[in-house]
Formats: C-alpha cells, sequence, structure tokens
C-alpha cells in the first residue's frame, strides 16, 4: 500500500493530518466514552474538493473511512473501530447568507446548530430541528442520522428540513443539489435517501435547509396526568386544538423524583402525579390563553402550571430537560431510544420494569422521551455487567410492539446486531442493495448501519 | 415463451385479463388523450398477494409491467408502449379505519383522493394533499408521482404525508412498513426512496398517511400586484404573519382574460392589473381579520377582494381554477410544469413569450402557478407542429435559472429526453444504479423516468 497519509497530506496540508495518537484521542472517543477506536489518521479537509480527492485517494488505496461531524452522536456511527482514515468534517464550516425569499440557507457540513440558530435568527428566522448537543452537533452529521429533538412535532425531523444537499460519492463524484427547489418531481430523491443513511453512502459536504419564522411569544405548561394514557388524552387534545403546539415531552413520578433530588427543585406540585406531560406552545402572539383554555376543558388534566415569560419556562423545562443529567450523575446508564405506535405505548412502559429486572435484578429504567412519536429514552441504571442483556430485552419488548429500536438516535454501530428486530430480511436485502450500489466496495462507514459482510 | 396471460388468469381470474382491444383501450391512453400505447394485456388484481404474483409471473417470462393507478398523470408515465403487460391497480381499495390517536391512516394503493378525503373528514380530520383530479386519482399513484396541488405551501407534497408504505419489488418479494412511526432511523428510508419513484422500482401496493386536521374556518383573498415582483412581495408578507396561510397561487392579466371569457366571469376589480395572487387561509376561527389585518399593511397590494363564505370563495377560486378548463377550450396546449427558486421567478416569466415565439411564431404561453413553491404551470397555445420545439425552449430557460423541468407531474415518459437539463451526470449515474440495484432486469416501467438502456 502506498503511504496514504502522504498523499493526504498533499491534498489537506500536513497540519491536517494527525497521525500522533495524543492528536487523535478526541476524535476516536465519543462525547459519552461508550465507544472508541483506532483511526490510522485524522484528515480535516477544508472544502468539498478537498473531501473528493480524500475520498478518491482512501479508495485508490483501498483504506476505508469513517465520517465524523461534531462527534456528538449517540451510538458510536462517527467513532473509527480499526485503524480507517477518520475523515472530520469540521472545517467545512461555510455558512452562505440567509436567504430571506426563500426561508432557506446553505452551509458546510462542518457548521454547527448554535451557529446556524444565531444565523437564522439574526435575519428573523429560525431553525426547525433543536437539540442539547447544539453546540457541537454539526448540520451535515445531523443531516447524516436524521436528527430530531424536541421540535419533531411542529417542523419534522432533519429530513424535513432538508431541500437539497452536495455530497462526495465513494468514488470522488461529488453530487449537487443546492438550489433549493421546494418541489422538484425529476427522479429518486437522492437528497432525502442520503438524509438517515449515517455516511455509508456518501459524504455529506453541504446542505440546504428550509428555515422556519422565528417565533418570539412562548408559553410552557407543566401538566400532571394519571399515567401513560392520560398523557396521550392530553396529547389528542393538544394537538388538535393547539396549533401553535411546538413541543409535547413526557416523564413519570420516578425520574422527576431524580430530577429533583439533583437539581434540588422544589415539588411542581402539592401532591406527586405518576405522569407529567409538558407542553410547549410558540406563536406571534403570547399563546396562554389557548393553553389555559385547553387545560380548563381537558379531562386527562390532574394538576397544571403554565409560565409565559422566559424564567418560568426555564423552571418547568428543567423538570424535563435535567433526566439526562440527572441520571448520569446516578450512575452510567444503558441509553435507549425506541419509539412504538401510540397505541402500544402504555403497555411498553408498563412491561419495562419487569422486563429489565428479569434480566438485570435490581435495575432500574427511567423512561422520558418525546410524546407525539412515542418516542421513549429508556435509561437503565444499574444494570451492571447486563447492559447488553438489558439492551437486548428493551429493544425486543419494542419489536413485539411494532416499534423501531432507534427512533432518532440511528443504528450506528451500537444497534447493528439488533437492526433485524426493526427490518424485515427483504427490507435489509434492499438496503444492502443500495449500499452496493452507491459503495461497491465498502470504503464508507464500514460496520457502521449495516454489518460489515 | 410460455403464455403469460394463461398464467396471470389463474393468479387473478379470468374475468381480470383483459386482452381484447376494445376492454383495454381505456387503459391504453391517458385522459389528455396526449399518450398511448399498446398492452399485451390488462391484469386487475386484488391484494398484494396477487400484484406479488403477477410481478413474479412476468419476471420469470421476462415481459415487462407498466404499472398504473387512476390514470389521471400528466407525462405519460402510466401509459404502456410496447406490448407491456398492464398492470391496473384500481382494485386494491381497502381503506382501513382511521387511527385518531395517531391522525394516520392505512389506504390500498387504488383508493381514490376523493374517497380518502371523505373517509379522514368523517373523522374529523383532512388529508394534507388536495388536487384537482380526486375522483380519480389514486393514493399509490399519487405517492408514486409525489404529487403537490395547491396545499403544498401548508403541508408539503404526498411524500410529506407518508409514514410508510407496503410495495412488491421487481422479483415479487414483498415490502411491509406499515407502523406509521413518526421517527424512525433503522436505515436508508426506503419509503422515501420509492415515493416518486414512478413505479419504476417497485409497485406501491398500501401506504400509510398522516392526516392534518380538518379547518371548518376559510377565507380567500384575490389581490392585484402590479407583476411578479408584486406577487413574491405579497408571498413573504403572507408567509411570514399568516400562521394560518393554507394556499397562495399565482395568475396574470392574459389568462384571467381567457377565464373570464370562458367562464363569462365579472372582471374582478374596476381596473386590470398585470398579475393575480389568491391566497387561502384555513384555521378552526375565522381567519378573515388576519387577511384584512395584512393586505391593509402591504404595499405590493394593488386591489383586493375577500370572500368569507363558501359561494364567495368559491367564485374568487373560479379565477384561478378555471384556468386548464378555458385554455383547453381555446386549442390543445403544450403543457409544461416547471419551477425555479423565487429569485429567478420573474426574469423566468419576462423571458418566456420570447423563447415562445422564436421557436412558434404566433403560439402565446399561459402561466399560471403555485408562488410559493415558485412553481409554474406553463400553457402553450397555437405551438402547432411546433410542440417539441417550444417544449424544448422553456426548459432549457428553465435549467439556466437553476429551476426543475417537473415541478410536481413527474418525468414519465414524456420529459425523459430532458431530464439531463434537471439532473449532472453524476446524479444520472446514481439514479441509474439505484434502478439496477432495485430492478436489474428493466422489468419496471421500462421507458419511464430513465431511458431504456
Amino acid at each position: 500500500m502506498s503511504d496514504i497519509e502522504e498523499v493526504l497530506r498533499g491534498i489537506v496540508g500536513p497540519g491536517h493530518v494527525l497521525v500522533d495518537p495524543d492528536l487523535r484521542a478526541a476524535y476516536e472517543t465519543d462525547w459519552t466514552r461508550r465507544f472508541t477506536g483506532t483511526a490510522r489518521c485524522v484528515v480535516r479537509p477544508r472544502d468539498t474538493a478537498e473531501v473528493a480527492a480524500v475520498v478518491r485517494a482512501c479508495a485508490a488505496a483501498g483504506v476505508p473511512i469513517t465520517v465524523q461531524g461534531g462527534n456528538t452522536g449517540l451510538v458510536g456511527g462517527g467513532v473509527p473501530d480499526r485503524g480507517e482514515v477518520l475523515l472530520s468534517l469540521t472545517r467545512l464550516s461555510d455558512l452562505e447568507p440567509v436567504d430571506e425569499l426563500e426561508s432557506q440557507v446553505t452551509a458546510g457540513a462542518g457548521v454547527t446548530l448554535e451557529k446556524l440558530q444565531a444565523h437564522a435568527r439574526a435575519a428573523g428566522l429560525d431553525v426547525g430541528v433543536d437539540l442539547a448537543a447544539r453546540s457541537a452537533a454539526t448540520v451535515g452529521g445531523m443531516v447524516a442520522t436524521n436528527a430530531g429533538g424536541i421540535r419533531v412535532l411542529r417542523y419534522g425531523s432533519m429530513r424535513d428540513q432538508l431541500t437539497g444537499l452536495e455530497a462526495v460519492l465513494a468514488d470522488g463524484t461529488v453530487l449537487t443539489r443546492l438550489a433549493g427547489l421546494a418541489k422538484d418531481n425529476t427522479g429518486y430523491d437522492l437528497t432525502q435517501l442520503l438524509a438517515g443513511s449515517e455516511g455509508t453512502l456518501a459524504v455529506i459536504t453541504r446542505v440546504r435547509l428550509r428555515l422556519v419564522p422565528l417565533l418570539p411569544a412562548r408559553a410552557v405548561a407543566l401538566v400532571a396526568v394519571d399515567g401513560t394514557e392520560g398523557a396521550l388524552a392530553l396529547l389528542a387534545a393538544a394537538r388538535s386544538r393547539l396549533a401553535t403546539l411546538s413541543a409535547a415531552e413526557l416523564c413519570y413520578a420516578d425520574g422527576i423524583d431524580l430530577v429533583r433530588a439533583h437539581g434540588r427543585l422544589s415539588a411542581p406540585f402539592a401532591e406527586d402525579y405518576p405522569a407529567y406531560v409538558l407542553l410547549e406552545c410558540a406563536a406571534h402572539s403570547d399563546p396562554t390563553d389557548e393553553i389555559l383554555e385547553l387545560l380548563a376543558d381537558c379531562d386527562a388534566v390532574q394538576d397544571a402550571t403554565v409560565a409565559g415569560d422566559q424564567v418560568g419556562r426555564a423552571r418547568l423545562w428543567a423538570y424535563r430537560e435535567t433526566h439526562t443529567e440527572a441520571i448520569s450523575a446516578a450512575g452510567v446508564p444503558v441509553k435507549l431510544d425506541v419509539c412504538v405506535p401510540l397505541r402500544e405505548l402504555a403497555g411498553l412502559v408498563a412491561e419495562l420494569p419487569g422486563a429489565v429486572a428479569a434480566v438485570a435484578p435490581g435495575a432500574r429504567g427511567i423512561v422520558f422521551g418525546h410524546v407525539n412519536e412515542g418516542n421513549l429514552h429508556v435509561n437503565v441504571l444499574g444494570a451492571g455487567e447486563h447492559a447488553e442483556e438489558v439492551t437486548d430485552a428493551v429493544l425486543r419488548l419494542v419489536a413485539q410492539r411494532h416499534g423501531s429500536i432507534s427512533s432518532e438516535h440511528g443504528v450506528g454501530r451500537a444497534k447493528v446486531p439488533w437492526l433485524e428486530l426493526s427490518r424485515s430480511e427483504a427490507e435489509l436485502a434492499a438496503l444492502r442493495r443500495i449500499k452496493t450500489a452507491f459503495d461497491p466496495d465498502g470504503i464508507l462507514n464500514p460496520g457502521v448501519l449495516l454489518p460489515v459482510r
């Protein structure tokens, strides 16, 4: 094999090929420290042409590539395995002016969500997707993994923001489709195919995104309900009556207890309740009255508190958003991200403790999530050496209830062994045919999404 | 070759294999009578299992298939060419109960839009896509062509309604993904890949669609503006201020004159204006005041009339909706469906008359469309024997302005010669690789979307 590092230095400059283990380290382990591997080097191109040259060089040398954005993924999809070239896209940070006529913007794959949000808001617009990792997560990675977050109810996932992209195929060919046409029926939608493909079909270098109106008036309600069924009843009422609804988050008594103890928060209500729903509405004018009317009419509401000011809203959001931090403080959790059809949600939540206890005695699951999509983040504490059995038990329950083993995090390396729970043999064969059509030599992200054959 | 008709009779019953030319005729010509061909027979399966058996039989015999839904397409994509088996899906008309919890429904490919609308409305919901061919257009065809229509501004195209589907691949394998999960990141999105693939990758047999709230209160404004730029200024204001905006349609003075003469309609305003925008808002409560406020504030408005009652709304919609009928009454038009980025729209509209006149002296283009998507329906009257030159000239103009040669109608057979205007060589190669991966022997819809090789 020729010295690929030397070739890569010629493409991106010597300062952007990192071979020293100390320099590679930050790229070789994900931020949760659950996934780690070894890259033969890290290469940091600055534009699409350099990415294409890097991919061509690796393809010619038969060296596989792991593609990485902000390294904020939760399933190890951007972490190398055994000696790949790690292609980091963070230097692709060009950000074009907001196209106000179209409400769209074109951004380099390495632009962080936070930078994009600031850019959009300066033009009186906003990004439809928001998530906690915004300061590091890059838009390229968010498209490649079809990121979700707290606003999916209102604006959809990352793929729904996408009106075009630019990508480098496994042979170094560049596909460019950035005109941002809202309606374009000229053959297979390559843009949608690459969204959520986790870097296994192409390297996304630029994305064209629709923006949404910046809504200055927000109101948040924290609502106590008698359990999952009550949460669903409230959701149904909110969805049909609140045109401004932008988030509906679900959590349970055990999670709230943990959050309260961790953050020394006061109890939200005089009494304790089995479950809680946080609703957020966003509009041009104050949506508080609309929420109050709904709460007054909805039988599922056991108690509720509403905040229209920023401090009050943040106080209510903290009960939901501090879950991750409070759980991590209590131990190293097995983290799963699943969804089921809404009619299956209460049954799944009821079955989880038994299923977890059966394989990991003494372990306990804390559950919270995005109720509109039936999307639960299942965090199991105290699983000890039974992490794999817990994962297996929970994912099998989800599959029995016609759910998905990965609702918003993707497959990555972590979920590959369980992919067949969510995908039929016929579907897996179709996925493999697509992979082979785009990347016949398996250069791009081997071991991610599909098993290496 | 074995007698394929005999095999097909064994699958669907003798009454559903039509060989007699008189019986085939209605399937062999599209409703516009612009596209016609010959099928060796028409086969009408009643469910997915029969479709799979038909596809397997045709694949085994090496007989290509043309897939047809309601035969309301505008680009000849569902019309046979030379002796294919015509696979008609209109008998796949099962309609499951509306899933009110999820606001979704599963429908057989042969269910008409009109039936689906009635079904959804009976449950207090509605279908996000609406179009004029609703009484015959089938949901399978609408997904296969990613149909658009008048509500794309609010709810997106058919692909945006789609949460899952069932389809038969070229080898007879059935893919079933109908759980309707709102968020599911377990590999390449086959559902989105098949949407808009025009029957060339698989035969869609069932679809799972999200439904939208049924909005009882509507208001329509017909607004006179000074031209395309004025229309865009009005659109921008409406989009940012009217959360209930659900349609924004554009037409011009020459179209309005034709419509008025054809339908004996009175003038909408005391004076004539260069262009007109129809805005519709839909909400739970009357949006009339919201529209009136916008119109009062927007400098682009030259004159305006607003209707909140059903008769008044229909009267205003007639100025826009009668365009197709009035144009057809005036002659046989060359019909093109294009879009460009909004910044290119005024330039394109200005250039069109000259470009048409250069290749077809005396011809004239009537233009109308969906302004939010930059989507124009260009209808050229009097092109005579220069239809192909007119098509070529208009589509080249569109391509120069970074537009799409098919915004909502698809490629079909009609646009194949011009596909390279909208797709780069690299993209066409990627489309072909996908086609080959799914249908290596070219059994499904040969000659549609991609050239036969």
